[in-house]
């Protein structure tokens, strides 16, 4: 067998979602196919191999739903284990325990590690590229955020060291009364966390009682090691965020170019002095490939690779298969409205076409938007006045109304195209508050009460609903836009910080798990006011009423780990978990810190920052890739950036128009009536995005550096020599 | 008169300080003396242009002096105005008080508004170019950040209404047990505060306490708002800082390259195809804008510009010349060591060179570091041990031996060369902590008392000296080195703080004076513990001790201020503020928050990070211009970022040495002894860097737009066409 297959058998191992457009999973298969058809020159193309079914299947939706459904399983058990929101019965958990009871049993009170290290299964599955890219970024920052670390925690004991001399001797007092500042650790504590501002000003206050002067002290502490240092941190990360995703990506590219040429290479033909493949091999390989594709895709692609229909493609026109495949073609049939089809006279009346137009104008949506914010007034008034719970329903059924003459005017299937975001979003909050509101009605008729999670379910989809009006503002809809684009990418953070909670919460369970209990405020239990820990009396942790802020099961413990992460009233809460256990379990609390806020926190505003930027910069100007200028010049495409959510129906109708004065081109009019959507710019990936600016820089006879070298591509050379005055800053 | 000289004479209005690198000034004067002297070709050179005399007038240090003098006074009236900590005698305010009287007699009670206009003063003048480039940030970010403002308002406005809706009826109570949640601009309020963080968990916890499911809602508040919002106004802020910062940039550039080219245009006579200017006008020129430089500099620059010593320049060596001015060119006389000259004998000893070996060596410096760090613990021991006291005088002797046989070592002027900094640190440290002790024995046996300002400056500088480990270590050093680098611009920030603090802190005392008195801790005046006023009992912020965060003079207004811009216990300050005057004085809070935290903090972050990674893509690369290369061409040059602070003479005289091997050239042998230093590259600020990049990318014979174009550069017009793939990300 040759190598080029052995290649494609060794290296299954990592396939990227089929949602990515980063397309490596085609370069496999493509090099895999291949290299067997080459093996088989004989064998005819129907028996797609084996790789590629393994790989469907691996893809296919049920198989993923059955993965998460095990992580999620793996996960939620700490729901159930001891310290637990929902006992199990003793029989469900018998097998873990026979493996802990054990090893109680010898005597050996061991503390379940294994459940901190369960997240894990989070982050080593493909489908988690930006959780895994998030731990390599911490990896990799580490070596340089650990030097600024060290000088951070350095100035830190330098001031620790001065305030021990300041202050210590004065006999100051904190408003606790207790000593202010008398030993070194204590003030490191106290300095540490007024990095994180947790306890400004308190910690200053008895000094500056004392005097004036002492003030400049803290303010120059907070300028140095607050804002300083912390914006150094994020300078760091950002930094190294952005070299390795660069590094990332630059690799990505060179890969998919690399697996390209490979199975080019296996099927070239020479024709005159160029190596070509020829239509029927390229056909067989993208039928095997892609085994779902309509024949007019198909076709569609075929006529861009061999833009002369001289029936083969040169080397260039082949390396775009993956991105071609790549790209969601959606087809659109610009169809008529059904009621046009069923009753063309009753559709095409006076009365309706002058309902069409209504729903069409400018004003149509104007009103909407006034009658919205009416509906925030009485929203935000009384509503046990019986009048306005009447003006409920009015809003609902103008809601409604205005949903189904959307409908009338509109094709559906358009109305609730895939990207119709705004057009989903409007009509499932209101369903969902119709079937809410009816459901709450029919209790409240039968038994005379109100369900209190109906009731604040309608309540928060009702106030959704005053959402829509950003939709209507055109500055408001590029910023919402944005952040709807990266909300997917957000969601994978959510897996990061799940991850790193939960490692924290399992111990934090482990160390502090009983040690405060709350009590029903209603109910006077006697231990209630000092959260059932008498080392709790007196402390300001009980007398602001925290006792529900403890570790005693898995869901308390994540929002105290949120309570954290905002960082306010830090001290507070580690001081109060000090209290009940030890002092060094103020460590617990500064490691959670470190990891989340330092790293994991601005990691994210990283992300958030270069998202942005690659809006900004893409704002001005286009990437626009060959592949896609080759659809437009077929004139097949809809560009969908310029159309506007909501409005997309309309601006089909028009390119409609303007098809119909094409001249003619055998081709293209075998593919007229059908039209290919691009997938929305707008929906881009940072990722993708990047991609495509580094490959529209790569010449395109350039093979890239050997597999290795590609493999082992270093960030630190991804800058350039000389650094143009663009990048730089 | 030629247009020229009419537009020299009519732009005079904003020479930049000569510190700065990019060199308007020189420009200025150069086309202004240029266009003088074509006007009076047979006039003599010796008179210089008055424009030139004014110049120099304007930027003597004396004036620069007098200017800060009365803007200091200007600034610190307040110290001494009604809500006053240094109360003037009645004469002197005598002349304000009769036009503020004369008002208040005719019943006008004006506030003085003015008085919050006064710092507008340090914006514009000239040397605060950071100062209004900030100003300019913030106004230019301003239509861009009012539209997420708006959306984030939005997006708060909605969440109350939820947060009333669902909360409202509860009946739910806070620690204080007031109502939660009832009131929607309450409610409003306290949302917008847990964006700041600052109330955060407190406002979560009755809702929590209610139901576990109610925390979601403040989850997904929090992520929304204090995360996703505040990155997107981090984002946006740096986005518009970034193109401003640029923009500026080019237009400083091409202003430099206009200027110079109508120079050139002036003094040019034709020689063969090409236009040239000759020596001797060159000379003269050079001579006018800068009388001082000394002749073998003014050879330097000549053989710079005149490579081939033809007696004449083209343009693009004409071009250089303000570049060249601007390169602060130290003169180095690598001298021998001033004991050498007087006792040869004694300095050339064995026992004399032994010393000078020991202290040039690399354990000399550990030793000294691992004595720094035992006086480390010394100083976090007990001092009232006599003991530890006298080891304190034996460590001060040691570090002053250190700095002896250093002098003895090295060259004493390039042991305290202008950018030796922590040579200079480490002396002044010394010398004012034995100053300091010295007089502290004195007053101690004179008058058996400590002093106890002097004995806290002791022991300040007593634990500074141990910053000196950091410069021990590599990875430290380079930190420190951007640290310090950026130092001065983060001052010209604090610049801008002041002003924004000095506005807020007028307006605060116009209407917070007296409303909160501070007593004495030790004093039990009947109303210390409400801080004087009965509405604040029983209110937190007097449970706190806050009493001494008031407006009542502005240094207090300072230091609240600057608790607020931390944002910790944003909330108890703005509730102890509303409860002595009204619930609308929170405006002044929230409006204090946007303009500083939202705005100014994030400028600074921006700043700080725009800093770093241009340090961190030089770091990899090096961007040298022409003229640099040049100097080290002709040998004379010693090159300084090689160079360690601290061990720099080392570098000094090994360069000697390589250098006494040139073989001969006659211009070289007539500068030989004499070194020129360019100004270490590691001390350049950012703004320098980016323009060298800018102009590095500009073609020598582009002579960029017309001057209006330049003037009406806009941001929006830098971004490329084609952003490439490393600007982008």
């Amino acid at each position: 067998m040759p190598g080029a297959g052995q290649g494609a058998a060794a290296r299954p191992q990592r396939p990227e979602s089929p949602e990515e457009p980063l397309a490596r999973e085609d370069l496999l298969l493509a090099a895999a196919y291949v290299s067997d058809a080459q093996y088989n020159r004989n064998v005819p193309f129907e028996t797609s191999p084996q790789a590629i079914r393994l790989y469907y299947f691996y893809n296919h939706w049920t198989m993923q739903a059955i993965t998460y459904f095990f992580i999620c399983i793996d996960l939620s058990l700490a729901l159930f284990e001891e310290p637990a929101l929902f006992p199990l019965p003793f029989l469900l958990t018998l097998i873990d325990l026979i493996i802990y009871g054990s090893l109680e049993t010898v005597n050996i009170h061991s503390v379940r590690w294994s459940r901190a290290l369960r997240p894990v299964f989070l982050i080593n599955f493909p489908e988690s590229r930006q959780i895994r890219r998030a731990f390599r970024s911490i990896r990799n920052t580490l070596p340089d955020i650990l030097y600024v670390f060290l000088l951070f925690m350095f100035s830190v004991l330098i001031f620790s060291l001065m305030a021990l001399k300041l202050f210590g001797d004065r006999g100051l007092k904190t408003v606790e009364g207790s000593p202010y500042f008398t030993n070194i650790l204590e003030i490191a504590f106290e300095l540490y966390v007024l990095v994180t501002t947790a306890n400004s000003p308190d910690v200053m206050m008895p000094a500056y009682d004392f005097n004036w002067w002492y003030s400049l002290y803290f303010i120059t502490y907070i300028i140095i090691n607050t804002y300083i240092f912390m914006s150094v941190f994020l300078a760091v990360v950002y930094n190294n965020y952005r070299k390795h995703l660069k590094n990332e990506i630059r690799k990505l590219a060179y890969l998919k170019r690399h697996k390209m040429t490979e199975a080019f290479n296996i099927l070239k033909v020479k024709m005159d002095t160029e190596f070509v493949v020829k239509e029927a091999p390229w056909r067989q390989l993208v039928k095997v490939v892609a085994p779902d594709i309509s024949s007019s895709h198909l076709e569609l692609l075929l006529r861009i690779c061999d833009e002369g229909q001289k029936g083969y493609m040169d080397k260039t026109n082949f390396l775009r298969l993956a991105d071609l495949l790549n790209i969601q073609v959606v087809t659109i049939n610009v169809k008529t409205h059904p009621l046009e089809t069923w009753l063309p006279r009753v559709y095409q009346s006076a009365a309706s076409l002058l309902i069409q137009k209504m729903v069409r104008h400018r004003i149509f949506v104007w009103v909407y938007d006034v009658i919205i914010l009416i509906n925030a007034i009485f929203i935000a008034l009384d509503e046990k006045n019986p009048l306005i719970s009447y003006a409920e329903w009015l809003f609902l059924s103008l809601y409604i109304v205005e949903i189904l003459l959307k409908l009338y005017t509109y094709e559906p299937r358009a109305y609730f195209g895939r990207k119709q975001f705004w057009n989903w979003f409007d009509t499932l909050i209101i369903m969902a508050a119709l079937v809410a509101m009816v459901a709450n009605a029919t209790i409240q008729s039968a038994r005379k009460y109100n369900s209190q999670q109906i009731l604040d379910i309608v309540l928060i989809l009702r106030i959704l609903r005053l959402l829509r009006v950003i939709v209507s503002i055109q500055r408001f809809r590029v910023i919402v836009t944005t952040l709807i684009n990266i909300g997917p990418t957000m969601l994978t953070f959510g897996g990061l910080v799940l991850v790193v909670y939960y490692v924290f919460a399992i111990i934090g369970m482990e160390v502090f798990h009983g040690k405060v209990l709350f009590f029903d405020p209603n109910f006077t239990a006697p231990g209630a006011l000092v959260c059932g820990n008498p080392a709790l009396e007196d402390s300001i942790f009980a007398q602001s009423r925290y006792c529900r802020n403890n570790f005693n099961d898995l869901a308390s413990s994540f929002i105290v780990l949120v309570e954290l992460t905002v960082v306010n009233h830090f001290t507070l809460l580690a001081n109060g978990f000090a209290l009940v256990t030890h002092q060094v379990a103020k460590l617990y609390f500064i490691g959670f810190h470190i990891v989340v806020v330092i790293l994991i926190v601005n990691i994210f505003i990283a992300f958030i920052l270069e998202a942005f930027f690659v809006a900004y910069s893409l704002e001005k100007s286009e990437v626009e890739t060959a592949i896609e200028k080759k659809i437009q010049e077929l004139g097949v495409g809809v560009q969908e950036e310029e159309v506007q959510d909501g409005k997309l129906i309309d601006n089909v109708d028009t390119k409609d128009c303007g098809f119909s004065g094409d001249d003619g081109d055998n081709k293209r009019k075998s593919l007229k009536g059908l039209y290919f959507r691009i997938a929305s710019k707008k929906y881009r990936t940072v990722d993708a995005l990047l991609q495509r600016m580094f490959e529209s820089e790569i010449a395109p006879e350039d093979e890239g550096p050997s597999l290795d070298e590609i493999l082992n591509f270093s960030p630190s050379d991804i800058y350039p020599k000389n650094p143009n005055f663009e990048n730089s800053a």
